[in-house]
């Protein structure tokens, strides 16, 4: 029986890596393998079997060299690959990530209840959609309150364009945002500017287009489980660890060689993992030793504050977790929305329990998943939960992609920033963009393409909301330049924006938060220390209580101070003191 | 949004509960039925829709009448049925739990630490097979200092025989048994002998023979996961909450109205749930609820201290944990056995490792599961493990059902009674019994039998140990008659275990264990408190250290003091103070 600590073969660093003297060490994991060769530029090397499937050896070669591995009848990319110019059917490329001259030791991630997230997409936050373009945007953001970007995924996916939700190759910047320098560059940039990173990666499926290449190499993936999006990965089955280090090397890599802040981990209810030491602790555990302060932040769409809880709670010890109720508590008041999952929600209570934790469903019953949902959070700290009025998902969801309706925004935006939770913008909500974000594709096999033009249309049919709409086809490039940034800009939305991140910065974050919540009348009141957010949800006019808050810090709207109470237009709030 | 605390029409008693007036009240659970009809003897009556899927009514009916439920083409017994007096697939009868006129009320179950825990089949425990039967033979066990019996599972399951593992009605006490009225007088009979009883129970899944029948009800199965024995219950999926209840409110039922001390739950490793609220966690609130001190032990195959921490650390709040490296350690010392899982184990320092920690796959690579395997357990007290050199599957699962061999049940014996956790036995083991305990079944359907029948000469194929040897027919009457117990006993074996039991008595709990293993001789001597536990594992004699210790207190063979040594024969062990 070997100890606990003893490395296992897949334990050392996997992929292409160069080791000086002009020599790249190559390991790739290949169980079924009897020999494995790589192949760099013209020539071809034999691997040695290290053992536990492992193939590995030191072959003369540079960063910027093309390379495959061959086995069998397979000449495939490298799992591990760090770039692929070509797309993710080309060769990988050996990349020297030490190679990157850093600017950025002075830079210092803020304390999480300090943070304020900026969601983007690289592909439309610039008419370029590359890494590079991005930069000249950061100072604007860093002006405006910012301390974060948190960029959706950009490990390799299939095609010139998308999402990113269907990336294969995990530790491969996308190519056509320029690869993994130009992503160094982008990160050493946004330190510069005081803005730290938040890498969105997704760790719970790959993309289909990427099944079979990996599956050729070993068990990458089990049936022990099914996922929303397909094959399960193999978390906790036979040969379940070179799987686990393949994710958990990439995780660390992005931290350790790119310097990026913190990791958003996507819908991890979808990875399954029984065993006694779960993946997703494991994890946080691996990232937070690769570098000091990096955070680990979920989407989870189980309401289960395990997540967040520290280990010797028995929790994952993420940072953070994604509060979606909060979000739907929100929209629902705000626009009166009912489809799918929204018909739980649009009381006041709702929205008041989730300025308390913003877990709505904690134990009741959810007529929408048909079951009882949740669990208490109520020991966690705010700081603990990402909340939105927006985001990619939120918006680009929707049929058509629209944004926030224009009579509600200001209303969404006061409801989210000046809460006591983690706030998340997403790009361009902060000046009113007009453009929709949509749900854009470019898979490069056919039936793929298909599938996802068929769902997607399918998706809405049963969409009252949506009778008689066409869904944007998400294969059209129209789909994906229709969904860039225009950076039109409503002055007054910004102007607000502005003014609320500034208030926001006053508020007190250890005072206890109180609520009074008035369901009859539609409208809220939450006591941050010796401010009150006054907010009115209602269509009508309504007389809010003053309670000895004298004076207006930031509304949405000018409000009537009246001798007891305030006088909130519809749709309006106000930061009073 | 409801709350929390509001309770759902599927969490009030579900079954046929006699209310008093002549009236019993019917609760079933079946979401899809448009009309629920329940057959009391001749009569049939409608029942009313009382919401989420539950159909309820009070009929003039009492117990020892059977009813069935008719909806749509069914006519079906009761999923919570307490009895089904003509097999699974007759009528449920309506059982007053209540009435039993119960003497137990001096009883008192002893604490986790003080237990000796003794397994045993209703079925092959006595030539009659009943738990009446098994009354007469308590007192003897309760002598021997044998402070639980461990009943193998008695839910209503196919056939007249079988170990109980593919029941259906998880509620009813097994018809050929005794039926539940019967199981009452056995566990009021233990109880005046002044021993508990401990149920195994299995929630992992139900028999094949029973799948239709509950699914005709609505989803009790769920296709998210897989486990070996069949459709996985659905404790997380769409409309799971009913299926919890089923499960809770049997749990309880066997707590409360049967007087059961605890629970021994089968293979909680395939039971999945991926919710906020683990129906592991929530099953142990509700049996400690249901009576105070009432036990559950659960076997899980995960090596996962999360299942006996408490809820407070994240854990399932489980009171212990079968152990079963704690086995493999010892047998491959005792046997050399190394087939399947028994190729990892065979070294004294495995055998050292399992004293300290019974866990001794705590985070290494396992070659049998291809994986790494469990997590450290170092925080949690010996008596929350349950140790054994026999039990069901042991003896019952090596192909021929043979118990430990003659030359090393006295060293495993005391291995396993002298060790700092919960020793259990199997029955027979502690007076030498030369029976058997075969694999048996009495399916009731061809195709499960021709299976089960198939399934079991495949799996020892391929053992080597086993080569040549004819797998005994489970379905063969024979085989499950030659698995009875003979009850002859072999003197020195009786004595043995008898003299081991009250050193037992004598050992500190709460002192260090020291171990002093010596790989290369084949000897291990384990310290607790002033006593020495010297074992030697070695084909030949050996000499292990006094350090001190003077006295003999109890040996498997006279050992030979030595000025500064014990000289023991091969395969012994001597108790030293």
């Amino acid at each position: 029986m070997p100890t606990t600590a003893q490395p296992l073969p897949w334990e050392r660093p996997l992929g292409a890596n160069p080791v000086g003297d002009g020599l790249v060490e190559f390991r790739v994991w290949a169980p079924h393998a009897d020999e494995v060769r790589v192949r760099v530029g013209d020539s071809e090397h034999a691997l040695t079997d290290a053992g536990g499937g492992i193939h590995e050896g030191r072959v003369a070669a540079q960063a910027g060299d093309d390379y495959e591995y061959r086995f069998g009848e397979h000449e495939l990319p490298d799992p591990c690959s760090r770039h692929q110019p070509g797309g993710l059917r080309g060769p990988s490329r050996i990349v020297d990530t030490g190679a990157f001259q850093w600017s950025d030791a002075a830079f210092a991630p803020r304390p999480l209840a300090e943070q304020v997230i900026y969601e983007l997409h690289i592909g439309t936050f610039t008419a370029e959609g590359t890494f590079d373009a991005a930069i000249e945007h950061l100072p604007q953001l860093a002006r405006l309150g910012i301390t974060a970007i948190e960029v959706m995924p950009v490990a390799e996916f299939p095609g010139d364009h998308g999402w990113g939700y269907d990336g294969v190759y995990l530790s491969a910047a996308q190519s056509t945002y320029g690869g993994p320098l130009a992503f160094q560059r982008l990160v050493d940039a946004a330190h510069a500017h005081g803005l730290g990173v938040i890498l969105d990666v997704v760790y719970n499926h790959v993309g289909a287009s990427g099944n079979t290449a990996l599956a050729a190499y070993g068990p990458y993936f089990t049936d022990r489980y099914s996922t929303f999006w397909g094959s399960a990965i193999n978390y906790d089955d036979e040969h379940c660890d070179p799987v686990r280090e393949w994710v958990l090397q990439s995780a660390e890599g992005w931290v350790r060689d790119f310097h990026v802040d913190g990791l958003r981990l996507d819908a991890i209810h979808a990875i399954f993992d029984t065993g006694a030491n779960p993946i997703m602790a494991q994890l946080a555990d691996r990232v937070h030793g690769a570098r000091d302060g990096a955070l680990v932040i979920a989407e989870s769409g189980l309401n289960d504050p395990k997540v967040i809880r520290p280990r010797a709670q028995g929790g994952f010890g993420h940072d953070a977790q994604w509060a979606d109720d909060f979000h739907h508590a929100l929209r629902v008041l705000l626009t009166g929305d009912t489809d799918g999952y929204y018909a739980e929600f649009g009381t006041i209570a709702d929205l008041a329990k989730a300025y308390q934790t913003p877990f709505v469903h904690d134990g009741q019953y959810s007529t929408f998943r048909k079951r009882r949902f949740g669990a208490p959070a109520g020991d966690r700290p705010p700081e603990q939960f990402v909340v939105f009025d927006q985001n990619h998902d939120q918006v680009g969801n929707r049929a058509l992609g629209d944004r926030m309706p224009d009579e509600t925004r200001a209303l969404a935006a006061f409801s989210t920033l000046l809460s006591p939770f983690v706030p998340m913008l997403f790009m361009g909500e902060e000046y009113g963009e007009p453009a929709p974000f949509q749900f854009f594709s470019d898979h490069i096999d056919e039936k793929i393409a298909t599938a996802t033009r068929e769902g997607r249309r399918r998706e809405f049919a049963a969409f009252a909301t949506f009778a008689g709409e066409e869904v944007p086809d998400p294969q059209d490039r129209a789909t994906f330049e229709r969904s860039k940034l225009t950076r039109e800009r409503d002055p007054a939305i910004a102007e607000l924006y502005a003014a609320l991140l500034r208030a926001r910065t006053q508020l007190p974050r250890d005072e206890d938060i109180i609520i009074h919540p008035n369901e009859d009348q539609g409208w809220l009141a939450v006591d941050r220390g010796p401010f009150r957010l006054a907010m009115n949800f209602s269509a009508a006019p309504r007389e809010i209580p003053l309670d000895g808050h004298a004076e207006v810090v930031v509304a949405t709207a000018t409000p009537q101070l009246r001798p007891e109470h305030v006088l909130l237009a519809p749709k309006t709030g106000a930061l009073l003191r």
